[in-house]
């Protein structure tokens, strides 16, 4: 049950330039379900893509990060779901490196030029010849507006696909952006279970797009937060199909640069929303604003530590104003020196601690009321820097445990 | 519900010469329970404590490491449960101070040898007025053997009460060491939302005390996790009351000190190991050992990680050998250039991975005969350095929700 997300309409979802989807029901883990994604994408084009800091990198991310050091053009990328090929060892990467050589062969490229990618189940060996067995599927059904059809291959315990687009105007020339997401456990900031893909047809030159992939997971896919868990598995990747007729963007000072980049960032942003939307036995959406912080990296500690809490978001589950939880939350951050009587804290409108203790303002009935809302805004001011950051994340709930308890039945 | 612990039986439980308790109903948040504790502790006694880290500190915190500070024998504590007195500012600190000077008028001392503790809602006042009215009734009841009661009138959500004796002789003198300690959620490394008293007979320096204190903590009460959330209120104190006729043990280099200290850990350990057992919603005890660290923290981090993943502690509930989650859990830990290609993973005696990818051996069913025990044994092989440690947990099933959700009501 998704919180105030509805599945994408097919119209709302703009194809770009350069790029086709197509998918299929491989059978990899349950019957009758797609489960793989075949994306193709014209030559000329460029990707940029980041991946989990999880030690354990699964095989896929593996062969990703060997294919895009190569720095030749990218022309496909080969997804499934169900089984994640991590912990797989060498008979894993091999599974990998024959996915993408089959998928290769079909649609005439180098098979460094295929980017392969899996979530799900970690710890067993993928069926790869199921998976190849399934590719002419897919590349019969590629197709420029079938990226809600392949937004909903790549879902595992999803219940809404995410895919988001915009249209900007850059310099009289029209640029689309268009990407796809999928979530929804294991997921923490520094990449999520979660895979996301997102294209352009303006044309970015190559070292500025690696570091528009960084620019833009840092305020969006690491902004969101499940369980505090990271996956083994986690890639964003960004694709610039160069098909626009707009110049090739060379510089990042420029207003063309900051233009396409805030349009990337809404995307980004709404996806990894969606993705928090439909958090495992979601029943709230919960955004956690932390300002006045000296470094970002103390502002994100304190989000994190109360969108992680669980007692924080057993008590949000339950709308029970039991906010001494938040207090805790921002003390286990372990920001250093944090003078508490400077810290102030908000839920929704609502002030709840001020000068590092209750408010005297404060009323419980009050309190209630904002959290029985479906979206909750909790604010932190510490009042000792200028920095702000936001994380998303939901509540927890009975079916968070009974979604992971029961994952694989 | 806790696992495999049984309430201790008062005969097992050894009175230390120099302590009695008391105990009353303060109706501090519920009626009709148990919610007040004295403990009164003859002349010439020492006290040592080690205090939670969590920047908002409560005000018992505050004022316990203020009156430790000022070196004097302490000659009572006072705890409540139900209200944490925390985030409560001045008025909190004033209701601690409060809570010392009604004691050390009842049992003629000075406050400032008085040391106040509370457990329970943070961010709400304590009505310390309930708290003074009820001291003459813990005054009555003092009693050198109501350690147990002692024990059941500091729970909160605990299910069974926690208190722990070992008789030791060194230099042919017994000594006797006991202790108490309540849970049960809010509990991290680095101390818990707990509370623990231990006291022993024999006589220690007192910066041999304070020594004594954390290295105890270190292998007992910082290695438990329920939740990943550390307490505002977590304070452990060890009394040393030197009635016993062994000499004032003064060097930490003996065998006199070693055994004493072997002693004190025991009753830590299994008072530690208790509040594990009797986790909130536990259905499972899990022991997490890691070996062939190369340094204790990250041996604790490894082991941290696999101990508070709500992934691995939903799988553990269903008895659902999903153990790519526990390879997940290690990749988190962010050891530094960790080798994946060195670790080993066994459940119980069973070796699911093998030099970083899933065993050749593994058979799920053989995995899954361990997970449907009620202990259950984890054991990672870094196999890159000397370093050992162990952490206790156990699992998380939807009754950790329940408890969470609706632990106000």
């Amino acid at each position: 049950m998704a919180v105030n997300l509805n599945p994408p309409r097919a119209e709302d979802v703009l194809p770009v330039s350069g790029i086709e989807l197509g998918f299929a029901e491989a059978g990899l883990r349950k019957a009758n379900r797609r489960d793989l994604m075949l994306m193709r994408i014209a030559p000329g084009a460029r990707a940029a893509g980041i991946f989990t800091r999880n030690s354990f990198a699964a095989a896929p991310v593996q062969v990703c990060r060997r294919h895009l050091g190569l720095g030749q053009n990218i022309r496909a990328l080969v997804v499934n779901a169900g089984n994640a090929n991590c912990g797989t060892g060498q008979r894993g990467i091999d599974a990998a490196l024959h996915s993408c050589d089959a998928v290769a062969r079909l649609i005439g490229c180098e098979p460094s030029a295929v980017l392969p990618f899996s979530t799900g189940v970690i710890l067993e060996h993928l069926p790869v010849e199921r998976l190849e067995a399934a590719l002419p599927s897919c590349l019969k059904s590629l197709d420029a507006n079938h990226w809600v059809e392949a937004a909903s291959a790549i879902m595992t315990t999803d219940t809404v696909a995410k895919a988001v687009s915009r249209r900007v105007t850059i310099a009289d020339e029209s640029i689309t952006i268009t990407g796809i997401a999928k979530g929804v456990g294991m997921l923490s900031p520094n990449m999520a279970t979660m895979l996301a893909f997102i294209a352009t047809d303006a044309a970015v030159e190559e070292t500025l797009l690696a570091q528009m992939v960084k620019e833009v997971a840092d305020v969006s896919f690491n902004r969101v937060t499940i369980d505090g868990d990271t996956s083994t598995n986690d890639s964003f990747i960004l694709i610039s199909t160069a098909r626009a007729r707009l110049p090739e963007i060379r510089a990042s000072t420029g207003e063309v640069y900051a233009v396409l980049r805030a349009a990337i960032i809404e995307v980004a942003q709404q996806l990894a929303q969606a993705i928090a939307r439909d958090g495992e036995g979601a029943t709230k959406f919960i955004t956690v604003s932390v300002n006045g912080a000296r470094t970002s990296e103390e502002a994100v500690a304190v989000a994190k530590s109360i969108a992680d809490s669980p007692l924080v978001k057993t008590a949000l589950f339950a709308s029970d104003p039991n906010l001494g939880r938040l207090l805790m939350a921002i003390g286990n951050a372990q920001v250093e020196k944090l003078d508490t009587a400077t810290v102030d804290l908000f839920l929704g409108p609502t002030q709840v601690i001020e000068a590092g203790e209750r408010a005297d303002s404060y009323e419980e009935a009050a309190a209630a009321l904002v959290m029985r809302e479906s979206e909750v805004v909790i604010r932190v001011e510490l009042n000792r820097g200028q920095v702000s950051t936001t994380v998303w994340t939901c509540d927890f709930s009975y079916d968070y445990v009974k979604i992971n308890a029961e994952y694989r039945t």
